[in-house]
């Protein structure tokens, strides 16, 4: 499975009063690092809702194993788990900058016509850019 | 000016590593307190929007005079500062338990179609509904 | 089992462009469930914090199953699934106003003497009230 | 005035269902801002608590001009507005990729030993590194 990896510093705003990185946090990282996989790959996440698919989050599971503290650089891997014609799951690791793993973690989702609408299945394009 | 009050408590989520609540909450806050006050005058804004009113924010301003803490309970009074033909201005103050002045803040607002829309005169039922 | 709920309107800035309320908001959501069962319970969250207990989160699951809107009226109910010497794990349930479940989801924790300190087990008054 | 600049990309979880980026996420653009320019300029915030100085917000003020869209590019310019000895101004000016003005905005803060502790005049190093 090829992955692929984004850097971010974490913000002030992300920390809570335990001094770290507050766990809700996390899934906004996933996904900032979904729709960079999806730019690399040539098709940003931006042209599908104009295209009228939209990326449903249906399930999100995250374990923490070390804390992200403010302004530390962390580097959030994505990877395609799976893929099938409607739905596909990402992977994700999140890592200190000695390659230390701090998070990891999964995302569900299926494609929709819209939000509340629909299944569809990915279209060829689409389906070719995620293949894991 | 009759104003209009809404309690909540601070969010764990909401703390920063400073132990207070961030100060990029109070936006959220006023903005909850707006929904309530519209929802309390009969035109919930949810209403505004199907309707194809959409009540865009040009201006925040907040002072922030003392920290509010997780789980505090915190009141936010808000109220109608300026109502013109197509802008409204929205002052608040955010005070603890015991009503000592927390922040205070205003934001300011123009009618548009819909959002990037032409500004638009406020209808009749709504003009009434924000009368300071 | 007995379970505990916790009414909140969907807030404005929680929706995204989707127009639903954004998954990563139903961590903070599930949070403060639990901040609200604890302080029902006789022990609000703070004063574990004051007494040097921290409830540190180790793992966030959430499936969704319908989205919520802006200015929905939700319920999130919380119980107490597991509760070990050192760990517990909450269960949650969201529903709409007619009691239609929106997602569910659980977090797991383990008691530390502060963030990235050592396992603590649980104060006999604490272990008591989050007795399942 | 010398400014800085930082380059984001609007996220996903920063959108609402107006289609555009919530007004409450500039306050937190521009810290990113201000923590880039002090590790720009060789004293990171980070380093600031740890030697006991906390620059409390006391002010936010922002303008907005052009949403700012899930995905675009923007340019968070930022620069010492005033400088005094315990009190200093930032302000910011956001921009799209075609340097249009999305939002401007200024900050206030002080220095104090800690959240809610006594007003600290600036150490010299530091004073230094924030002249305007």
């Amino acid at each position: 499975m090829k992955s692929f990896a984004v850097s971010l510093r974490v913000r002030y705003a992300e920390t809570d009063q335990m001094g770290v990185a507050h766990h809700a946090v996390y899934p906004v990282w996933f996904e900032q690092a979904r729709s960079e996989l999806a730019r690399a790959r040539g098709v940003p996440y931006a042209s599908w809702e104009q295209r009228g698919y939209f990326l449903v989050v249906t399930e999100v599971r995250c374990r923490y194993l070390k804390p992200a503290r403010y302004d530390q650089l962390v580097t959030v891997e994505v990877a395609v788990a799976s893929l099938k014609s409607r739905a596909v799951v990402f992977s994700y690791h999140v890592r200190d900058e000695r390659g230390e793993l701090l998070a990891e973690g999964e995302t569900h989702h299926v494609l929709v016509s819209r939000q509340g609408g629909r299944p569809q299945t990915f279209p060829p394009d689409l389906a070719e850019a995620l293949r894991p």
